[in-house]
């Protein structure tokens, strides 16, 4: 299976769009974009989608571009089929079946966060350490992330990304009682109820990762039990304001020329 | 103990202030927070108080909000129970119990800094390799740095967070023969005898987790002696004015518009 | 084998320039000297040169310089045997040998980027790990990356530098079968079919480094199959469009003064 | 030994100062305390003199100040038993006599650098693994820096600091076949003939270090031959001028307001 169409590609609007998006809903998905990048959880690739809040059947998603530079007229609506609706003549995600996917099989799930942040990769590659709560910021993580192997769905020789809708099942099947995959030798996918909290969990499933490599060069590691891994995604994550405003604030400047 | 209360909460000032403190304390409070978000001590999360110089019974910790922003408006007075006695509609931190319980254990204490440091994280879950005194700026370590399990306090299940005085005052019995304790899964808690030490203390203490972590993986390590640890702390501790003014002007440069 | 001659040399110019090359190559070229700076590739040293597109048998490499300052007229051309045609007055790279060796060895080859960047050196001195495709990005590296070892060609006692032709012809038979040949002690060389493909394998490859550097650290590691490495190449370098349009466009910000 | 005095002192100008120093000569060690600074190799702490260019037996080094803010005004002239001659009332560093000392041990040496960068400091406590020339650009460290432990000079219970003459004397005796020299729990002290290659040393030492962590976790590794070193430092530090330019240009940038 040696794959020839490329990650960026022309799909044909298959449907009308719906009502319009409520726009403070999109102005947090283009801020979402930028604090991505300015993290460092993704570069030229990666992406974040919301559930469109009028039509829980559709989803928004930027073209096919760089994150950082996401504007709210650069915001495509898909149906669940990944198929855009208004995309016109730009090109958009092959990678799009991801998020069609996990909202079809998550209806509660608002937001999809897919990277390749730094610290994540290594872990997707581990045959030994699987992810797992090491801290109190990335409670949701819980006792070990699944790790999406594709070989499972696609056999060897698969160029490890998720092309059509049938992989996107397969990765989206991993989600059933995670809010996290990994997807090995490729990065991750992260999932929440809304828009800041997939970011913040984004951010901090990257933070984990690092101290788990650095801790486990040490020896022994003391994880969060599952116990502690709920009651810190109780606790903590009603704080996600708090970030999600530093974070916006920093983009606006950085971005204000 | 799956707790429902968020981080940021309400409390009810439940005193009158006291005397206002001096001003340049709290100036010095304010660029405290700046820098060590500068330095990278702080995210959105973390804090720093320093005693009342008049009341030696309260102490001065912003309301709860992102350290990087903090100005003087900001500065909230609690008294050791951790009530605060001017927050007015302000919500204060939830884990300001970390600093009344010390302050009230500690006498000598002017200044509490609580932080989840990148490098301190992963020492604070190993089980075999405590935070210990590696080079000569973060001699006041010692030679085996405590670990509060909160497993010991507040059973399995707990968020880790410091939330009520029962907690402070068990993470504050570490306090007794150390000036910083590692808090597993979660960082660290460092006190001085004033805001520019407590500052210098934190930073210092992330770049010696930061040498033992890169160390370790070479084999053998010599650190400190316990002597040698007191020598460095007595000398070098007497030159905090000089990276406390370099990290002051900086940080008054970076905010400067 | 103590060498005496600086790195920066004067060399005289051996035959008259060709016909101009296409302007847009040459702003190409530049650019991609900035990019690979601001990304870390290169620092006051390394350099990237582009296959003449008039003249398959010379090519064009800027002047010895740092390469984040390099312009349009600091581009010289040169023959395939690494003699400058137009560089007049001015000091060209030692290695510029490197580039002519690989552009007579490998006609399919349109850039070459040669560099230290920091996580490839580490492995380029490993006995036991070679440098291999751990994640999509960089499926070009393939099951091992040959590693030249200067010894065999040069002897004990070199400089490790490829400064002559009989060493540059050493080092182009690494690419016989690999687009990256690792550097023992020294860095690496990378290839492309174009100039902006060079950069992000350069860039790409230092990713893959620093990958295998923390993963190996956790045990055994699941790397890219051959089947996959090809797929992921296929594939994802036809996306090399994005990354390369929002480095240059950072370069272009960064440098606009 | 617990000692009380300052590592800022005043001490009393002995001498009279000699005929000025070629301003040349103080513009390169202003921009060098500048460069430290911007390459992380200093930060508060940390210090480069250079050989008085008239008087061989005086010296040039700031007072007492972080090395980032030196301006030509704050230099001052030492004799070799590190006694100010123009001090004036401005404190001077405590640990001069590192610099006094090698002075007068090692009459070639023009510049001298003393600091606390981040990865020679877990170097300095490895009892395992020496520091060691791992590629070519730090080929002037060869096959094992020596490590000065202050407890063979000392005893137990220093402040690690090079605090007198005997001290002094006794790391300068490490410097006898070596130009780098570790000191255990400390940092590193590195001389040259110049103060542009004092500074590139400093600063690829640090990268040596960094290659040298990392490239021990992946199992053996084959360092630079003692020839390899020799031949390495003869041909790549005739570079210098390369990489100062573009520090020097960057630190101005950096400080141009």
């Amino acid at each position: 299976m040696c794959s020839a169409h490329p990650i960026a590609v022309h799909a044909e609007d298959t449907a009308s769009a719906g009502e319009a998006p409520d726009p403070a809903l999109v102005a947090d998905l283009v801020a979402a974009n930028h604090i991505l990048f300015d993290q460092g959880v993704v570069d030229a690739f990666g992406h974040i989608s919301a559930r469109h809040d009028k039509r829980p059947d559709r989803f928004l998603l930027a073209r096919n571009m760089a994150p950082g530079n996401v504007t709210a007229a650069d915001i495509v609506e898909f149906d669940l089929d990944s198929n855009p609706v208004n995309a016109g003549n730009r090109k958009v995600y092959l990678e799009r079946f991801i998020h069609g996917e996990i909202f079809r099989a998550r209806p509660d799930v608002m937001a999809v966060v897919h990277s390749h942040s730094h610290n994540i990769v290594p872990l997707s590659v581990s045959q030994d350490t699987p992810l797992r709560a090491i801290f109190h910021m990335a409670g949701f993580i819980g006792e070990a992330a699944p790790v999406f192997e594709i070989r499972e769905a696609g056999g060897d020789g698969t160029d490890l990304l998720i092309s059509d809708n049938a992989l996107g099942r397969a990765l989206a099947a991993k989600f059933t009682e995670a809010d996290i995959a990994l997807m090995r030798g490729h990065g991750s996918t992260v999932v929440a109820n809304s828009v800041p909290l997939a970011v913040y969990r984004a951010v901090y499933a990257e933070l984990n990762a690092r101290y788990q490599l650095q801790a486990g060069g040490l020896g022994r590691v003391t994880y969060l039990t599952a116990a502690e891994g709920r009651a810190c995604t109780n606790r903590i994550e009603g704080q996600v304001q708090r970030p999600w405003d530093l974070w916006k604030a920093e983009a606006a400047r950085l971005r204000a020329g």
